[in-house]
């Protein structure tokens, strides 16, 4: 990257409102000339969606106080990156953060996750970008050592750049700063979430589900999210959007096609 | 899988009224037990969304006649998988098909698909599945010539089941069936849509935005999904949903952490 302060777009699913893109905003302040675009309301669980059957809002904020552009979007956090690049930014930012999350993005909850899609679709047109979040749904959470964190990662992000076609899924342990052992790369861990849906009468006597599930790691490694989370590390997955299977074409292609 | 009739859940993002599903279900119901659980409306671009804020409905349907059992679900593919496994089927299907698409899922567009998030849902699950999609958006497309290849690559899942972890993106080319001239195991191309916000105002002189975009395949490789669709024919790739990019762990090793 140039010399020139860094334009850095922040993004985020809990909306513009939530503590966590505060606390993101407080850091990039300090690195670079910083531009918000986030929903309007919580986009918690929109996986990578955009927007194609209803028109877009966008509406100018001063959450972050006249320094620092804002917008609010209607949006998913995927339409909020594509309607900065396009209309508010009038071009491609340095880099991207999305978060922090109020709650983990590790392992399989990448694919589930606003706060990285809002990095990934950045990824996909080819700006550098990093989801980070903190493991605790509180909205009080307390994100100071999260600031120490994030600070680290976007400043080596800044320095050394990311392979092209890689963005960062960070996850931080809802410990106390001094009990954070240290920052691990590290793999996405085998592990998934088996559905218990909470089955529920209304008042018309019409049934109708709360999604609820129990999460289950199978994964025994040692270099992978969950387990280093479990041990107090910061978690940083290397993620691509190449969804491709390479090493099963060798296999599918004996098939009676 | 065992002799017995394989139980099939078919699932879409074009809601269950569409035609898509309808030749999907046609197919299955040669195949084995088929039971439809799909969303009550479209829910295109709706990427891996699951709905977290508000309870799902479920409702009985008889679209398909008395024979096949079917539900429309008011959340997203990924919730209509959720809900089938946990509330309908009370078990995994040995198959679980999830379209047919009007229009492509190729290459990037997997990011952004309602119709592979059901398959990619349920794949995590440990079920078999495979997406279909025909590149055509016409709500009276065609689907005769789709149904010929969807029997053909389902038929070949049956017997061959997939690799661990691994389910299949299938597009079809919108030719007659004499004009396709095969399918192809290919990897997904590198491409990305350049967002081209449409924006209006509306009758309170307020400004809104539709999205739209323009489709850049940037990938000059003859093993993609790009190239063979161009070429007539039919693209199968193999898709994972572990997002580490391995190759990025030793490079990011090196950093001041």
């Amino acid at each position: 990257m140039s010399k020139k302060k860094p334009l850095i777009l922040v993004c985020n699913d809990d909306g513009i409102n939530a503590p966590g893109i505060r606390a993101l905003v407080d850091v990039m302040k300090e690195l670079g000339e910083v531009v918000v675009v986030a929903p309007d309301s919580p986009q918690s669980g929109m996986g990578h969606a955009i927007t194609i059957t209803k028109p877009l809002r966008l509406y100018s904020s001063n959450v972050f106080g006249e320094d620092i552009p804002s917008y609010q979007c209607s949006g998913t956090p995927a339409d909020c990156v594509k309607l900065a690049v396009d209309k508010v930014l009038h071009r491609k930012p340095d880099l991207l953060v999305s978060g922090i999350n109020h709650g983990s993005n590790s392992s399989i909850n990448v694919i589930y996750s606003g706060t990285m899609s809002a990095a990934v679709e950045g990824a996909i047109e080819g700006i550098t970008a990093v989801g980070f979040s903190l493991l605790d749904f509180n909205y009080n959470a307390d994100f100071e050592a999260s600031k120490n964190i994030v600070r680290t990662i976007a400043k080596n992000v800044i320095k050394y750049g990311l392979p092209e076609d890689v963005l960062l899924n960070v996850n931080i342990p809802a410990v106390k700063s001094s009990d954070i052992k240290g920052i691990k790369i590290c793999r996405q861990a085998r592990a998934n979430w088996v559905e218990e849906f909470d089955e529920r009468q209304d008042p018309y006597e019409r049934k109708y589900y709360w999604l609820t599930g129990k999460f289950i790691n199978m994964d025994k490694g040692e270099d992978t999210d969950e387990w280093a989370l479990k041990h107090n590390f910061v978690s940083v997955v290397p993620v691509q959007f190449d969804l491709t299977a390479h090493h099963a074409i060798g296999t599918l292609n004996q098939w009676d096609l």
